[in-house]
């Protein structure tokens, strides 16, 4: 993959929005969809602080040939704000990964981070009907997962985040999604469950910490992790450690992936 | 050159900033310098409109993995604000078409268009020395070339722009520059002259127009356009029919573009 990048002056331009930005794989996968699409465009990083998000944001989006941004850690709940309509998962959870022209001259926001990851167990054969579930943090991506998880009619659902009035607030939105789930707020409970979820950025490039305190996991259970590099973060490594199932970052990306492309895309006013 | 566009996370991200912007070319020509260099580097067009100038442009720069900036038409001397401090080039002519880091947390800017078209026309054997000369338009571009060509010893120098004031200053400039030469400020003179140069943007793009009143040019005249798109403008076009030599934009840009990747690249703080 190491071609000569061809690009014109009709390409349209569109951007990954991160802090680091290092770690992402979207200028690769999402571009490569474009290119089987036909399109001329092409998604490169774009590393902004968070001291110059809104400003910074703001004059990108006024730029007549940017298509749209992705956003990831940790600007998908600053993100909402600048989008002028919100798509039906991103009203609620509060978050989106996604913004593109709306074809009337605004922006249209969406989340996809919970279709994503459903996808990339739903092509493992891990359903998470019935299950017994904990999901360490209700960030961005962690009330997307929160959300898209609950319509599958899990069991049960830890939700742990540091903030507990947050997952709070997350549990009361999911009772309404589903009354019939065991929905608790607490420490990220390993006993007794089947699959654990990590949606911090703990873990995340050289990072050697855990999101758990933690030696060994159950055998039984089925770990998965947000973060997309390295590809095995230190959590997937215990996990290996121990026998348990693994599902990565980059499963839920390419779940999502070709989605992003074409609302990114497909909203692209003629 | 239809090859799948490979960008990670890691690549540096240049922008060619203009308006309008489909004609540019540094994104294929600089980016192609920067792969046979070895430098993880992209460059994509920016499409800036005027009233959001300075304020799009400086949420660019402070973006960590921006490595640079190319200025196009409309924005080569409102662009020399943005820099910290200026090259020998840009702070005579008072325009710059690149920025770039400085090594020490600011930006550098210089102006490149000036040795660019000399090295067009010297790759063409054509020298300025001793030659009497007209250019239309003391822009960022013209006042460029009209320094780079009084440093080359012409024999005569007819400056011509809409703004007289702008011309009798930059002729002022010359003055200290080459006393010996026969500079002048008026309307585009052809009768007598060697080599008629066009820095006006008249021409690019669909534009059907002419930069002068003609049906018809001297044979024996050089005809440069520093218009990059159409290849061949209206001017280029009459400039043929009439069977003068001509030079292109392209020209000048490829006389410049390994300077302008090197200088946007070196600059790069490790």
């Amino acid at each position: 993959m190491d071609e000569v990048n061809y690009v014109s002056g009709r390409h349209r331009i569109y951007g990954i929005v991160g802090h680091p930005i290092e770690q992402v794989r979207s200028p690769e996968t999402v571009t490569a969809e474009f290119v089987k699409a036909g399109h001329e465009g092409i998604l490169v990083p774009l590393h902004v602080l968070p001291d110059d998000f809104e400003c910074t944001v703001a004059g990108l989006l006024r730029m007549p040939n940017l298509g749209g941004l992705i956003f990831t850690v940790p600007y998908k709940q600053r993100a909402v704000a600048l989008a002028n309509s919100l798509g039906r998962n991103a009203q609620v959870v509060g978050a989106i990964n996604v913004i593109a022209r709306d074809g009337t001259g605004g922006w249209k926001g969406e989340m996809f981070d919970g279709v994503g990851c459903l996808e990339g167990f739903r092509r493992r054969g891990i359903a998470f009907k019935g299950k017994r579930v904990t999901l360490i943090s209700l960030g961005g991506a962690g009330s997307a997962l929160a959300v898209a998880i609950a319509h599958e009619a899990p069991a049960a659902l830890r939700l742990s985040d540091i903030d507990a009035a947050k997952a709070e607030q997350v549990a009361l939105r999911l009772r309404h999604i589903n009354p019939h789930i065991d929905i608790d707020v607490g420490a990220p409970s390993l006993e007794d469950r089947d699959i654990l979820l990590n949606a911090t950025p703990v873990g995340m490039l050289g990072d050697p910490r855990l999101p758990i305190a933690a030696d060994r996991l159950p055998q039984a259970l089925t770990v998965f992790d947000a973060i997309v590099k390295p590809h095995t973060t230190p959590l997937l490594k215990l996990a290996e450690a121990s026998g348990c199932t693994i599902v990565r970052g980059r499963e839920m990306m390419a779940g999502q992936m070709w989605r992003i492309a074409e609302y990114l895309r497909g909203a692209v006013t003629p």
